[in-house]
């Protein structure tokens, strides 16, 4: 039987709990595949809790991650720690210059500072692995980096935010509002007490970054991504949604146009027949359209403390085999390098709701501001506003001063800078009582 | 710049060409991603054809697979010929001992030889890599093997075979009979002229045969699998399952249960609203219950020149980047005995479609029978034979001596022993007028 691998695990929360758990349970599984044991040699966390110490063995305790980093006790680098900066940049970058591999879930970290810690890692000839740092149990990174390496992606798009997708699900499916589904997704634990990261589109912006870097074999910086978050996704536009056929997503695109990659994380709509539509609650999926592969589509738990350490578990295997890729598919150093990746040119249908003052002219002079734009409507709704089930008028709600309806407008194929244009214009006018809303239609 | 990977290809056809096409096609992306080049230097095929010769560059030509596979111009060998015994096994064999890795989509060959090749691939320190026989181009080998190594797999299961998922779902979607959907697969390319290998259910068992070793680590003989093809299926199946709420699939099933593993391929119905109902036509799914990772669906092409070759890259880029795993998940030498995939144990419920004679007392020895083997029904339905369409009766077809209803019985959990014994007591009763149909209701 050969030595074992030497873990040393930063980070006792959730996923590292989860993975001491995987290891002692499957400890006879793995040794068999690996015909070597994986052991924890070294644990650092915030505080020393006395009733873990059961479940960690023999490992040995340091109060500072960056010692157990240094440490030559252990040859692989857990980080399951968090934060972009800090420790635990602090701890990778330990490991990766004492040639120790390095496994993280640590998506902050990555999407700020993946680039440089990948050449890092290359230098050293270490691994850099960070399955679980994207879509929890759905093994997206190897499926990109290893699966279908041999294809040219075109695009690669998913739900890549529970906490979204599961208050736009009961939006949906309860006509609840957004306020509401919210506060329920805090009580679940799916939501922090600021949900700014989560519902504002930052963690699926993060992962989105990522998951173009390995897509396209290219150095994608994450403030270049355009993020919009849920917190203006009403009732209104979910039942117009559905009236329609469609259904709201929170989406992170990343796709091949003829002006260059495009990535955006923002509430689409997508068709109700769609596969994407389906996904409800916290659950996750990716999907990838490879020129030679063709359309595929990973559904999967997203989050948790189980899937995670399956995918951490897995990266830990794979250095066990002895696997070590450049981080983000090919070396750094051949990278490509990717500019513009605003949506100006973003070509689609759209879905626009204006609220309307019920005055005369006011539809006629939308829609001529539409029209020089070269934007040609597919369908006009004017509703009453509020939350109107459908085949039911509500009354004007009492106390408004001015009658305004809700105008929903979806659009022929046209591009994205059409539509600001259109939409400033029509502001302008003064014919609408609050912003419009515009969301991407998605063709899936 | 390092040496070539170098490829000895034997077999030209649909997959062969394919893949010839991508590493044309995507060479530069390649060559940056390992940082060497893959050449194909030697290539073999049934007949030598003039019009090819120029995609393949200046690749040898051998008449023979054998030769091409211990000639030591090219250091990995794909076998891309098919057949189960003949000269591609031979010339696996002989790749083997000459210590070179092998790619192979030939799920025919492995599921009966797979075992001893593994052995064979182990002992010479090399790889034996088939992504692309299983599910063309969804990566559910790579999936099983690394990215969910950690997982205890509770159930793996799937749409593995095309062929019968299009004439089932041409059979549900547009009310075609089975013959009539079966010609429109052959007219398509889908189906061949005999079809009994794809509609007997041998080709997903084959698949699933390779599935079941990788997802559990044990040495699984293909012929140990319990099969049924779809070529029972009637449009009176189809209707009752439609009209109850479920779809009917061929589904490939390999479970853990207390009784042992459970491996069999048969039709089954399956609610329409889980994720494999949406699963139409050509498409293939495979999904994964680990005891970790949770629940992961994959769809995607099961087939076809492109997706196929897509596997095969990359397995042969596995290869090239030092990748030598177990062919099955673990050593040979440990992999797991399993005894009794037999069904007898198997629990669930159950649909029953029997014709019964129009005669009093026939229900009535019926359902004593069913609860004679302590089976209770959840819903019995009664419906006129033939292509009746819902809340419209047919008349009895003229010529029928006498008169026969479909009788549709659903049963509460069950065990399949229990349902061959009443099924068996029913045939001998003498009060239905053809074999009973009885398909597994499996619970996604």
């Amino acid at each position: 039987m050969s030595e074992p691998l030497t873990l040393g695990v930063a980070g006792l929360g959730t996923v590292g709990m989860g993975l001491i758990q995987l290891l002692s349970a499957h400890a006879t599984r793995i040794e068999k595949m690996l015909g070597r044991p994986i052991t924890v040699t070294g644990v650092s966390a915030r505080s020393r809790k006395k009733e873990r110490e059961a479940a960690l063995g023999g490992a040995q305790w340091f109060d500072d991650p960056v010692a157990l980093a240094k440490d030559p006790s252990n040859s692989v680098f857990i980080e399951l720690m968090g934060g972009e900066d800090g420790p635990a940049k602090a701890a990778v970058e330990a490991a990766l210059k004492a040639k120790k591999h390095v496994v993280t879930a640590n998506k902050a970290l990555l999407a700020k500072h993946g680039i440089a810690l990948a050449k890092l890692a290359e230098s050293n000839g270490v691994a850099l692995n960070f399955e679980a740092a994207v879509a929890g149990g759905i093994p997206i990174i190897k499926m990109l980096r290893e699966a279908l390496a041999a294809n040219e992606v075109r695009r690669v798009y998913g739900i890549l935010n529970g906490t979204c997708n599961f208050i736009l699900s009961k939006m949906t499916d309860e006509k609840r509002a957004f306020a509401d589904a919210l506060k329920e997704a805090q009580e679940k634990g799916y939501a922090e007490a600021d949900p700014t990261f989560d519902i504002g589109g930052f963690d699926a912006a993060h992962k989105l970054s990522l998951l173009t870097c390995l897509a396209f074999g290219a150095a994608v910086a994450f403030d270049e991504i355009h993020v919009e978050g849920i917190e203006n996704i009403t009732s209104a536009d979910i039942e117009a949604a559905t009236e329609l056929g469609y259904c709201i997503k929170l989406l992170g695109v990343a796709m091949q146009t003829e002006h260059g990659i495009e990535a955006r994380v923002t509430p689409v709509l997508v068709a109700e027949e769609s596969a994407l539509a389906e996904v409800s609650g916290v659950t996750n999926c990716v999907g990838i359209d490879g020129d030679f592969a063709g359309n595929l589509l990973l559904v999967g738990p997203g989050a948790g403390s189980k899937p995670t350490a399956s995918a951490v578990a897995s990266d830990i295997m794979d250095v066990a085999r002895g696997l070590v890729l450049p981080p983000f598919i090919r070396p750094t150093s051949v990278l490509e390098k990717v500019k513009g990746l605003n949506l100006k040119a973003h070509q689609g249908n759209y879905y626009v709701r204006l609220k309307v003052y019920d005055r005369p002219g006011a539809m006629a002079a939308i829609t001529k501001r539409m029209s020089d734009e070269n934007v040609s409507l597919e369908s006009i709704v004017q509703r009453r506003p509020g939350p109107v089930h459908p085949g039911q008028a509500a009354e004007p709600a009492p106390g408004e001063a001015e009658a305004a309806v809700n105008v929903i407008l979806i659009t022929h194929d046209t591009t994205e800078d059409a539509m600001r244009k259109a939409l400033r214009a029509i502001e302008k006018d003064g014919k609408i009582t609050e912003r419009p809303q515009m969301i991407r239609i998605e063709d899936l």
